[in-house]
């Protein structure tokens, strides 16, 4: 049998190594002939615009290059196919399933985040109605780490990793003058405090920053903002806060429209800019924010290499999942042990977890709202640990393309 | 004999491997007894508040972490000095040699950008009215490489080195999904263009992108801005472009000011987000701006190891000098070959390069003012080359910090 893979929603460091995850199982198993990359996700099976992979990933080096290259080597797509019930729609898994017969596809994997799970769990859906044989298997990745069941998603410790090193760059950069500082750091994360959470691990590198940490899953006043400020401005020259894109910065609606009229950020994002005005008009010393933007979803450069191999890994258990049979599922982690720390790779029935979110555990921030607690740190650490040896050329690193 | 060694200006990758270069070159010769480092600049002598460095930096792996780590381990400052020849400010330079005859120095080294070249001119020629054989030695540092004499500035290369890598991620991120996109990255380097202008870089890894280049040295009209952008459109699905943030938008008041005004950058910055408002508002399709912003001159994690290695090689020449009696120099960087790349370090007189800007060539723009040529790409290459092993701890770079 054939089978094929598509990558959907945004870019992380780690779609790619999942993507040579499935890729070099199927090498290993005889059954499997050809390994067809669907391009922009399920577009490229709505629209039957397949790529035949061993056309394009010729070597073992095109493989070591492709899982150290960020984004999505396929393209993504940010499509919702329609419920399996609304008549207006079957032609579209018309299309979809025409493509799969087509190309005798018997399993089809798609890496993805909490929507694109939607679209496994519909495919399942109407395959079984249809009494199709194909398997339809998610695979998570999101730097947000917002997925329900798994423990964690590939993709996410590579961002922190990033996360971490640079807000500590952007501590020493703070700390060089005299003069008292506000610096706000805007992490991404959606309307979950994961990635913004994760950079309390510089505790474990001894410093003291951030010093406030403010996530969606806290209620956050801005007046308790400026009190917190001004708190931590007593003891510290250059105060450093992460704060999560989800958080509602609830300062007045001026403020708020201001940046969103203005700067038309129809996604989250702004926040660190309404802060950013609002502590320079209250509190009154040098302020500024900084946006670690796209930057932290495709930073390949200073990957992680636990969350990369387990993004391979992950991506070779779920051609083994379908091998056996398993349809209409999704590959996660299950966290035996912390330290030393021990993962295993399961199933879960995709409907766990497709259009659902994991927020950041409540019971780890504290009561103030203004921080996380060591058990945070606890369960960060593994996931950024190791280095990936990036191929360079140039003087910069090396990307896999697509020459198709 | 004693000598003092400072740091000045915003913070780079590679001034404290200049201090490491200074410390080290006097730890080998004999005739030097303690270094000490001013705290936060030339204020540390105007208030004598001075380090012994060897109190600090204990061991070898300290200066090897000091040269990994970025932004300026004693502080910076943005202090000029009065005219010599202005009574009122004659007792902030009795402050300075009363700091220094009290612990008897010999030397000092300032590490700085055009600004801290003049407190180093104006320093030297203060001493010589006095009668002082005190030496004042420049050594340069900047990630704006807008410096004259010197071929180039430490500093300059790791943050050329981070900004390529970066924008090659941004690359691979922009390009995933089906639509059309127009992504701007505003990078730093106030009014000279070398920056912006090192992404040509990345020709050499065979990317197309930027597809614009504009920099501060060339005329910038919005209309003309719109038509590339048009053209680029045609062309390319993803339409990259780095902007530096000395260009002048030149696209209304109201857009500008609507920028300066609501969110009060009084440092250059806005012009990527001004673009953006203009290319969305004419070209209407998805259209972000992307600042690189601090990042740009603290991501020791990429830093270069050619940058790294010369900023310590210029720190130690500059003992040299001050050893063989130099005074108001600055140490300058001479290329004598790009392939292979060879410099030597030489000194120039400090007045050549106090309060003055080496902007980018004209003659490496091209003809429609929105690139630049293969010869600069033969120039910035050289500077970006090797990585520096990093030492990592719990999955994060280590840095050092002063215990003292």
């Amino acid at each position: 049998m054939n089978i094929a893979v598509a990558q959907s929603g945004g870019p992380t460091c780690a779609i790619n190594a999942s993507l040579v995850g499935v890729f070099r199982e199927a090498l290993r198993n005889p059954v499997i002939d050809a390994v067809f990359g669907s391009k922009n996700g399920i577009e490229g099976l709505i629209k039957d615009d397949l790529t035949d992979l061993r056309r394009v990933i010729r070597t073992n080096e095109d493989m070591e290059l492709l899982r150290r290259t960020p984004s999505t080597v396929l393209g993504s797509c940010r499509v919702k196919l329609p419920a399996p019930d609304d008549a207006d729609g079957a032609h579209i898994f018309d299309q979809i399933f025409s493509c799969l017969e087509k190309h005798r596809i018997g399993a089809f994997f798609y890496i993805g985040g909490n929507d694109s799970m939607d679209t496994v769990e519909k495919l399942s859906r109407v395959g079984k109605e249809r009494g199709s044989d194909i398997r339809f298997i998610g695979i998570p990745k999101t730097i947000d780490n917002d997925l329900p069941v798994t423990d964690h998603t590939p993709g996410f410790g590579s961002a922190a990793k990033y996360v971490c090193a640079t807000v500590q760059e952007i501590i020493r950069d703070s700390s060089v003058y005299s003069i008292d500082s506000i610096t706000i750091i805007e992490i991404m994360g959606r309307n979950a405090g994961w990635l913004t959470a994760s950079t309390c691990m510089l505790r474990a590198n001894g410093e003291t920053a951030p010093h406030l940490i403010y996530l969606p899953e806290a209620d956050f006043s801005s007046e308790k903002f400026l009190e917190d400020l001004a708190a931590e401005k007593a003891k510290h020259k250059a105060v450093i806060v992460a704060v999560s894109e989800g958080v509602d910065p609830d300062c007045g609606d001026d403020m708020r429209s201001g940046v969103s009229d203005n700067f038309g950020h129809k996604y989250l994002s702004g926040v660190g800019k309404a802060l950013e005005l609002l502590a320079r008009d209250r509190i009154g010393c040098k302020v500024r924010s900084i946006e670690l933007n796209v930057m932290q979803r495709c930073s390949s450069h200073i990957c992680s290499k636990t969350d990369i191999d387990e993004a391979e890994a992950i991506g070779a258990e779920a051609v083994k999942a379908a091998l056996r049979g398993e349809n209409g599922v999704t590959m996660v982690f299950r966290r035996l042990s912390d330290s030393p720390y021990v993962v295993t790779i399961e199933t879960a029935d995709t409907s766990m977890l497709a259009n659902k979110e994991k927020r950041f555990p409540k019971r780890w921030i504290n009561r103030a709202g203004n921080g996380v607690s060591d058990e945070a740190v606890k369960y960060f650490l593994p996931l950024i640990q190791g280095e990936v040896d990036i191929f360079m050329n140039n003087g910069m690193p090396r990307h896999f393309k697509l020459t198709d």
